[in-house]
C-alpha cells in the first residue's frame, strides 16, 4: 500500500471511531457539541492517531484496541489548538481554512469545549471493554504517557515558555524546549503509547520514543518553515504568524537552509532508530518523510 | 470526633497528598508552577475529597488508596474555578480572598494552569501502585466516574448552560439543570468514586449516589443564599454577582425562605438514604447539614 492510502485508510479508521464515541450536535446543550465538532473535525490529518497506530501494528499490534489510545491524542491536540488560538493566547482568527472556534462561538465557548476535549480524551482512556484485550497496567501506563505528553511537562509546559518567550531574545536552549514540549511531547507519547499497548519489548520501545523525538522535533521545524514559505491557501491559516508575533524558531534562528537540513538529519535519525523492528515499521519510516517534507 | 476535628483531619490529609504530588514554584516553567499553587492552594475546604474520603470509609474504606481520585477531584474544581473566573466566562475579580488567578498570571496563564490542573488530575489516577491495592476495573470505574462528572454531560454541560443562561429568561428545568451540573456532577462523582474504590455494594452505592446529588444540589442553593446575604469579608470573594449578572438562582426564582427550606428538605432526604449505612456514615450525615449551613 503507498503512504497516501495507508494514511487514508487509518484516517478513516480514527474519524470512524471519534464519530461514534462524541456527542451528536443534537446532544444537549448543542452549542457545546457543535463547538467540539467544529474543530473536531474541522479536516486534521490525524497525524498523532495514525502515528501511534502506526507503532501498535510495528509492534505486532493488530486490533482495535489502540483506538480510545490514538483518538485520546487527536482530542487532546484538538482541545489545544482550541485554546492557543484564543485572543489571549496566540490570537488567530484562521485554523484549517476555517474561523477559529472562538470567532464562531465565541471565547467562553472555545474555553469550554478545550475543556471538554480533554475531559473526553480521558474518558475514552477508561473505558470497561478496553481491559478485555489487554492487561490494566498496561492501560495505565498509556494514560500516564499521554497524560506526561500533554501536560505541565509535557505540551503544556511547551506552550507556557512559548507566550512567554514572545518578543523576547530566547537562547537555542529555550527554543529547543518550547520545541520539543509543546509539538514533541505529544508525539513522543503518541509512539510510546503504540509501543505499550502493542507490548513492545524494551529495545523496540526505545527506539519507537527515539523516533518519536525526532519526528516531533522535524515536525515543527518543517512547519514553522511553512509559516514562512507556504501560502494560506494550501495551510489553511494566515501564515507568516510567528515573524509578527516575534516568535523565534529554528529558521530564524539558524537560517532556513540549515534548518531544511537540521530537519532531514532529524529525520534520518528517526529512521535509523526503527532498525530492530525491520518491515514491520516501513510505514513509520515513511511518514517520517511525510511530515518533513509535506506543504501543508 | 466533633465535624470540625474531622474536617481540619482530612483537608490536611489531602493538602499534604497535593503538596506531594504537585510541582513546586522552583519547577521549570516556574510561571505555571506557581499560577497552578496559587489556585490550588489558596484556602480551598476541601469538600470534594473530604465526600469521597468520608463515603470511602462509610462503606468500609481505610487506606491511603482514595487520596489519588479524592484530589484528582480537587484539581478539577480548582481547574474550573481558574477558567470560571476569566473575563470572557464570569468574569470575576476575587476569589478565596485573593485576586483570581488572571488577575495575577494574566488570562493565557489562567487558560493553561486550568489545563494542567485537569491533566494532572487524570495523571494521579494513572499511578501504577493504585494497581498494588485495587482491582483495575475499579480504577477505571472510578477515573470513568470523575470524567462523567467533570465533563459535557457534568460540570462542563452546566457552565456551557449557566454562560449561555446569563441574562434570558430561563425555566425552572434549565436552573435545575444548571444548577444539578454545574455543582451537583462533581459532588456526586465525589461520592461514586469513594464507594467504588470502597469496594460498596449495590445499595449503599446507590444510597451513596442518592446522598450526592441530594447534598450537591442543597450545596449550590446554599452558594446561591450566601452570595446574596453573605459579606465579602465572610466569603472572599465580591457577593451579589448573580444578581448582576442576570443569573438565574434558586432564591431568585423561589424566593429566600422557600429555597431555604428547599435546601433543607434536600439535606433531609440526602441523609435518609445514608440509612443502610448505619454508624460509619456519621461523618457524611454531619458534613450535609455543615454544607447547607456553612457561612462562607
Amino acid at each position: 500500500m503507498d503512504l497516501q492510502a495507508y494514511l487514508e485508510q487509518k484516517k478513516k479508521r480514527v474519524d470512524e471511531y471519534l464519530e461514534q464515541v462524541v456527542p451528536s450536535e443534537n446532544t444537549y446543550p448543542q452549542v457545546l457539541h457543535k463547538a467540539i465538532r467544529y474543530s473536531l473535525f474541522a479536516g486534521g490529518k490525524r497525524i498523532r492517531p495514525i502515528l501511534a497506530i502506526a507503532a501498535f501494528e510495528a509492534v505486532g499490534g493488530g486490533s482495535d484496541v489502540i483506538l480510545p489510545f490514538a483518538s485520546a491524542l487527536e482530542l487532546i491536540h484538538t482541545y489545544s489548538l482550541v485554546h492557543d488560538d484564543l485572543p489571549a493566547m496566540d490570537n488567530d482568527d484562521f485554523r484549517r481554512g476555517k474561523p477559529t472556534n472562538h470567532k464562531v462561538f465565541g471565547e467562553a465557548m472555545a474555553v469550554l469545549s478545550g475543556d471538554a476535549l480533554l475531559t473526553l480524551a480521558f474518558s475514552l482512556m477508561t473505558e470497561e471493554r478496553i481491559l478485555k484485550e489487554i492487561e490494566p497496567q498496561l492501560v495505565l501506563q498509556a494514560s500516564r504517557e499521554i497524560c506526561f505528553g500533554a501536560g505541565n511537562f509535557g505540551m503544556i509546559g511547551g506552550q507556557v515558555v512559548d507566550i512567554l518567550s514572545e518578543g523576547t531574545h530566547v537562547d537555542f536552549g529555550t527554543l529547543e524546549y518550547i520545541h520539543t514540549h509543546k509539538t514533541g511531547a505529544l508525539i513522543r507519547a503518541a509512539l510510546r503509547v503504540g509501543g505499550v499497548i502493542g507490548k513492545a519489548n524494551k529495545e523496540n520501545l526505545l527506539g519507537l520514543t527515539r523516533y518519536g523525538e525526532c519526528v516531533g522535533l522535524a515536525f515543527q521545524i518543517a512547519d514553522d518553515l511553512l509559516d514562512i514559505e507556504g501560502t494560506k491557501e494550501a495551510l489553511g491559516k494566515n501564515t507568516k504568524g510567528d515573524e509578527k508575533k516575534g516568535k523565534i524558531t529554528y529558521p530564524a534562528f539558524l537560517g532556513r537552509e540549515p534548518a531544511r537540513q537540521k530537519a532531514q538529519e532529524l529525520m534520518d535519525m528517526g529512521i535509523k532508530n526503527l532498525d530492530s523492528l525491520g518491515e514491520s515499521a516501513k510505514p513509520l519510516r515513511e511518514l517520517a518523510s511525510f511530515i518533513v517534507h509535506r506543504k501543508h
